[in-house]
């Protein structure tokens, strides 16, 4: 198979003032690439795997910009489509610092990935593929959107191409029902789901507490492994030997966003190798690194993640 | 009057790149304000005179962003409607070194003020002027924004105030006959009238060489006075007494955007002195400042019109 | 009435090094304006109050430079007076980091305002006001400030305006008991009285533990209310009907200076509506978040007082 | 065939100071990839070709630098051979200014890539392409590049592979002498020959003037085409149907180097489309652009070689 | 004496990444000079004391980098030798972000200091000081400069001046076996050794907790002081008259390299005064300070040393 | 002897806004030191010459931050005279772009160095020296300095050292005729004086053309060596043996202060060599490279002064 993991969604400029500094006031802005399926996509592909990115943008510099950003990291971003027309979505972002909460502002109405078809892209090739990986923010963007990622589902069960869902509820985008409306036919044909404790309760209406929201998800949707975060509680894995919960560490933060990502990108590692729970501990790690460094996209090179324990130099 | 400017358009965030980088591999971006009303409005305030600036803009950080640059510099903003929703107008520029071209992309749709009406807006207020400043830039974004620049023109006739009208013409938003038909009445009532030579061609059928053009447009607008610049070639001053040409000297650029409004600006403030051949000289002296500092709003202090013959410093 | 408040005192340029950085090899410094007087009318300006600070500053780039940053966040600047002669007050800050301390050098002497009069200000405009503001910074300065500080109290008073003093003794400016002789008469005539724990101590020679220290200045002065910081051991309020502490919590410090008077500011937005209490809760609120950001003035929207629970990013 | 342009050669780290610093005391350096070869790939891909670039690279951040940097604009990086050992080449760069010539400080002995083996790369897939591009500096490295470059230029003409020879002597690495006895076999099998009309006397011993020295050099070489720059006299073309002068217009330097590798590879981007001559005129564009921005690396995007004639902004 | 103490090392050049930037794909780096040794002059140099710094370095830009930073805090540099070939040495430093530990890439081969002999030295200056300092890193680089290192070990014996050590075992560079038999002998001469328990373990296996590792190091050395850092479990002196333990305290990290350089100094300062007591509380207060300024070279100022305790600003 | 040049000055700290920034609007400065007289000696420095410069200066960082820059090139700064109280000396600096000014901003008042007595200096370490440089400036600032410049000059000849006078007239301080009054005395005991053809008319009251006013200018004062500057007219030179014209060319400019001093460091350099016309050759030369950097003081290496040909990169 071409690659190891494919992936649809939209791809963002994110513009973020420095620690210190209020948008309101900040005279320069760092200007990063962003998009949660290409955020795991890109990571996967810094871990070694094979991996390909879709999406739709307007032609243009800001366009190039998104591109080239998982292009350096290896994502095959060839079955982007470019159109002639529309503006690139953005999202800005101060940072903030306790007691300030970070502010994001999102712009990204308009765009020509909101309308996209399933005729515009190439599946053939992006069905050439381990792993489908979803989510549910294109899913929640636009009817036309939903309907694309469920077309993408559908066909790789059809080809019995495995398929993973990330729920990632924004609230902003659209209510619980809906979501569940859409997501849960997906969800229920997927080998791997990701949705943390507080989305089951909000989209599948899963009240429990710890790891048993976990169990109950994977009970209720019938996936074979769910995986599910829960704040500094914890993260929960069930699968049909085990329900497991993994601690997990604060550490400082110096760029939030990308973490999510990360996390879900470093299980889908361990989980390609058959080792979910490895998969985990990965995703642990890697989304600990993925807040110490600027930008939406974790830069982490295999070999870190074996050695993760000392802040001190070695010499 | 508690006004010697007042004036209606969009206010917009700029991002630009620095000089040597382009926008699809830069990491940063300066962020300014734009807007070319509140440009022209933010310079007169610089050289003492009293305007305010009406706009709508949607509450929040970057709405503040542009409040606070106009303010910071003495125009009253108080008169700008504030919503709950919407985004801000936004260009990316990418400055250009010879022989690439500076690059502007616009992202300035699905604003709210390309909806606004005239019944938003504090008329008894930004009437209590000595003259009204509008442009084509404005008049050429949306129906309802024409609309709102034909009110605000037709109220200022009717109540004796001077309008001072920039053609200012974007082939990009409207096409030359467009134009026309929107700016020809409001052209008619003004007591003086902006119009670069090209524009009094493509908008106004004008094809006269140097001041000629100028002449011409005057008499066939029936305005008092019409200022045209042409490039390097220079600016003409057509008025019922004479028609001037003025020498204008090419400077080392810094930063183009602003320069054409800090034109206007300089021109006005000697207008409303009575002595707008004065104002074509501080205009043209603003502008040549205009490109020497980054940003669109200009930054210059009444003394300094006086004192542009040295590149030495004095000690 | 035209303002909600007034103030007078002195404008500075801040220079400051970037973190990890001393001011023996730094190469670039931060400059932002500076003032007491100045970030108290600027907070509560951008809170929607309307303010005005008179000051006395030498024409040139730097006095613009200070005038600019409050003017954009609304504060009416008109009454500051412009002189041909004489230099900008500064200060020079190295940020420090534990254990290294914060380093102060202040350069401020040969300043306009330091022999300022009370022929030079516009009083009708400057006691068109709710409460006039006034610190034992300007009170320190030199006999001619401190007579000003003088005046603008008596006069308030006269006309039956609310004068809100903020002791803020500075042990490298005067002593104890020169403080003492000059502020007295001032607390006096007070409505409102800001004087840490620690100043009561050395300018009135009040030593009482905690709130006691607050309750026993509210008598001795005669002054309605009283406001007293204590560090980190919490905040006092004593009025006629009662004493209360409220607790702060230590937050980290990106940018230290302006932090006490964002509390000052803060609190006397809740005073103005006639509730000291919220108004505490508000002050310490902004203090925190004044810590956040870089630069003297604080910037924050009123809507922010509302919603600090949370250092995540709502999305 | 798999790729349209395949190459070797050193990659590199550039690190330079900022115009107005000099080396001895700047505090901060801007880090970039290069490499003359990986250049022309780079530039090659961004204008819509399929490149590959092998090179050898000691595993590490720095290694990564440079690949992340080809790879984003989709340079296939994959046929480099990472080791576990050695130091990445690098050199440093101080811009100068006029009268101040740049400066650089080479940095690139004992790399990995010295030693590189014939056996160490995948010539199958490296072969697969329609031309092999290879240089004289990488000749130049160690008697093991010059083998590996002679290796690769014998297995492309063996397989019916067109071979693209730029002669690009470096007097700081051998002599003309050198140069020409392990070049003439290459350029004698090269299908195109770039060689300046100074490199012509000093290695091959053709002193003749302008497009003379190129065509002596096409006769003496037995090459169909030969593209000889001499700086701002001219490009010189000599084909067996014809000779040509193209002229050259100097432009403002932002960053000198790579500029000669844009022209490389823009003539190449003509000839791979049959048309040497139209080559010549995008490779003269595209090497003043590679001056305008910095980075030996060029970014520029297909549409951009029509629309180089005015450097004003279109709106 | 002309001087307080001398020295010789290895003069490098540091490029560090940013924080929240992975060396990967930063644009730019921090350069700063560094040297162990020449850490330590410099520090005292700023403390008071006269010293001066040999080393050899290849002439040019990168070595004048290194020369001007610990020549402006006086360090006499002049007993350099510089030479017309050969490249700087250089570490690249990612500072790293808990859980990402700071990775250091050295790239220090193939320097002149590498093959230093005797005779290349000015030893008549050099040992015309209080004390010579040497340190087992360079000794470890090459048997030449372990060979340079003895000698002048030897000559300051001879002619009756102090030898201090610093053994600062470094795993890179060679075994604990290798690193006894060229520091034993230098050991046994020193008036005061510093000797980490760590490496007093892995280089004397001297295997023993807490200040009996440092005591049985001072027994079998037969040196009269010793002085051993045992990361955050304190520091140790052991000399004829008493065994004690010095307490230290974390710190914020904001650059960790020449912390531990900075003890030493900060150490000798006292020892030079005659009080290796006060001299290791100094040293620990320098060594906070380093971790709170970026660079190896740490900036302090005498009295400094006495102001530590407050991180609050005084006005 | 131990010194080739010493002189006294006063040390000021500059403070500049980036090119394209207002000092109104700007919010970070650049930092470097800057003097005249310590310009002059850095050079001397860098160019291999041994150099002193006395001062007095109040303690503090931004004394050291002085200090640091010019004994980092080799300037001997142990015989200035550190103070607890004062001020250090600033000016600010608008770079300016034509047709803007560049604009200074002197905050040089109520500093310690406008009262040094002659008491204060080690006149012996002082006058071990070939040549003593005073200037105009120096002179100029107060009586006392002025008498401290005459002292010098007096005890200078009493040794039979040369004395080097710069007459660097600057018209906000004083008076030509109060200038003449000052430093006719020391011209007249001069070795070699610098005055350019303006400050001769201005100050000495000789109008004459070109070289003339040169000539009549040594003749007149009895001074066995004059140098004037003439703007862009070129430089003129008068000795007993001959008049002669130097030309000059244009360079662009990057910053502009220091030029002037790197001038005069550069014909002392010749003229201590017994080669004043070479001096005026390199002095030349060393001003066109101090326009190419940041900062007051001009770094240049010896061999640079012999390469400056080209401004192409060698490689």
């Amino acid at each position: 198979m071409t690659y190891d993991l494919t992936t649809i969604g939209e791809g963002q400029i994110r513009l973020t003032c420095e620690r210190g500094e209020r948008l309101s006031t900040a005279r320069s802005l760092r200007m990063t690439a962003a998009g949660s399926e290409a955020n795991v996509a890109g990571l996967l592909s810094e871990l070694g795997r094979s991996t390909a990115w879709a999406s739709k943008l307007p032609k243009g510099e800001l366009a190039d910009r998104i591109a080239l950003e998982y292009s350096a990291v290896g994502v095959d971003i060839r079955h982007t489509v470019m159109t002639e027309e529309g503006r690139v979505a953005l999202y800005f972002l101060e940072p903030g610092e306790f007691p300030l909460p970070g502010k994001v502002t999102y712009d990204r109405l308009h765009t020509p990935f909101r309308t996209i078809t399933p005729e515009e892209f190439n599946w053939d090739a992006l069905l050439d593929t381990r792993v489908v990986f979803l989510t549910g923010i294109t899913a929640a963007l636009t009817p036309e959107t939903a309907r694309v990622v469920r077309y993408f589902a559908d066909a790789a069960v059809e080809r019995g191409v495995d398929v993973a869902l990330d729920v990632n509820f924004r609230s902003l985008l659209w209510t619980g029902e809906q979501a569940r409306e859409t997501l849960e036919p997906i969800a229920r044909q997927s080998s791997i789901l990701f949705c943390s404790r507080t989305d089951a309760r909000v989209v599948f209406g899963i009240d429990k507490p710890d790891v048993q929201a976990c169990h109950a998800l994977r009970e209720e949707m019938g996936v074979p492994t769910v995986v599910s975060t829960d704040g500094r509680a914890g993260t929960y894995l069930s699968t049909a030997e085990k329900d497991r919960i993994f601690e997990i560490h604060s550490v400082p933060v110096i760029d939030r966003p990308g973490a999510g990502d990360s996390f879900v990108a470093g299980t889908l590692h361990g989980w390609l190798d058959g080792d979910v729970e490895k998969g985990i501990q990965m995703g642990t790690k890697v989304a600990q690194i993925a807040l110490t460094h600027h930008g939406d996209l974790t830069h982490v090179r295999p070999g870190e993640l074996q050695t993760l324990q000392s802040s001190d130099i070695v010499r």
